[in-house]
């Protein structure tokens, strides 16, 4: 999988990238991450990527022709698959949506700053607006960051122990299980009995029942999926 | 404010960090982050801090002590308003629990890493338990400068111009209206003709119904809150 990522704050997405999965992927070439400077698309000596918005109102906007340009200088080196615009006011990700995105080839991302991006870049190159929650973040490249973690990590081969990412929440409609490890005896804060018995088929029933649980206490929305 | 924060993988929190906005809170003096190295509470030779799982099962727990460690010689040092562990099996944050939290004096956050922490951690110090969202990430840093972002620019000061905040997405449970920036025609793709009007009282009566159609078009379930 190839990401390319047109950022104006590119600076931010250093560490996130080049450490922990993200870095063990692109080392076992299984992902490649291409990062571009939006400013070097920017106009006139000053490299202008915003300006203020039409109507009036607080906050810039990042203008149309650099990102345009920066796009179209993008598809001309090969086919994307997917050109998503990360911004609060779309649709939620869900580890279903980074399951499906897991499996495209080439995938480009614009991270949004400031107030966002002229309206005439989602109506002509976006094919996919993904918020990561309902909050607002100073730009998009935490939020890039976010997308690229949680889609690299199911890329086969990337995660030691492959059942891991398989057993993780949501994967089900369910949330965790309790995770317990030594020592069993914590200063009187005792692991539950049951994790200790060895019985692994009663093992998998109390597991079962307290995903169940949990779902039911803290996100009873999922259940209703 | 100040936020300390525990991770396994500290240098994944590096560039966020130290650019943008929370690189302006810091040098403003508005926000303290903290980052400590959850391998320094290590235990033994090798510095252990994870271990397999009581019961059985894929994945690496992070282990009670070095944890239990690490928060009290925090909490020696001064009273934390909130003791916030990032995990997916939590309730979703939203634009509201970062304004509660923006407000806070001393935040502590705990990061997760592989299967999570061990669960006597959780029942014991955490004050509350948040999601950013339902998907699964390698680690909880990610999620915790996504956390401090959210808090951060909400201090007053942070953000140069303080509307620009609070005219964004959520803040009045609508997504934002289209924004537009020069050239108003763009190789034939024009902006809005009301928003060249200087009519401005007609200009936000239609942002505010540009505001509620996208809202109710991309996501009706805000408009039920």
């Amino acid at each position: 999988m190839r990401i390319d990522i047109i950022s104006a704050a590119p600076d931010l997405l250093k560490s996130p990238f080049n450490h922990s999965i993200i870095k063990r992927a692109k080392e076992k070439g299984l992902a490649e991450i291409h990062i571009h400077d939006l400013r070097s698309f920017g106009l006139g000596n000053y490299r202008q990527i915003d300006d203020t918005q039409f109507g009036g109102g607080a906050g810039m906007v990042l203008m149309i022709e650099p990102i345009a340009n920066c796009i179209e200088q993008l598809q001309a080196e090969r086919t994307y698959d997917e050109i998503i615009y990360m911004t609060p006011d779309a649709k939620t990700l869900t580890q279903s949506v980074s399951n499906t995105l897991s499996l495209k080839e080439n995938i480009l991302i614009l991270t949004g700053h400031y107030k966002g991006v002229d309206q005439r870049i989602r109506d002509k190159y976006i094919t996919r607006e993904i918020s990561i929650g309902d909050y607002v973040l100073t730009g998009g490249e935490l939020a890039a960051a976010v997308l690229c973690d949680s889609i690299i990590r199911l890329i086969p081969g990337v995660i030691g122990d492959e059942t891991s990412a398989l057993t993780d929440s949501f994967q089900d409609n369910l949330l965790s299980p309790p995770v317990y490890t030594r020592p069993s005896d914590y200063k009187g804060m005792k692991v539950p009995d049951i994790l200790l018995s060895g019985n692994f088929p009663k093992i998998e029933d109390w597991r079962s029942e307290q995903a169940y649980k949990r779902t039911q206490q803290i996100r009873p929305d999922l259940l209703d999926e």
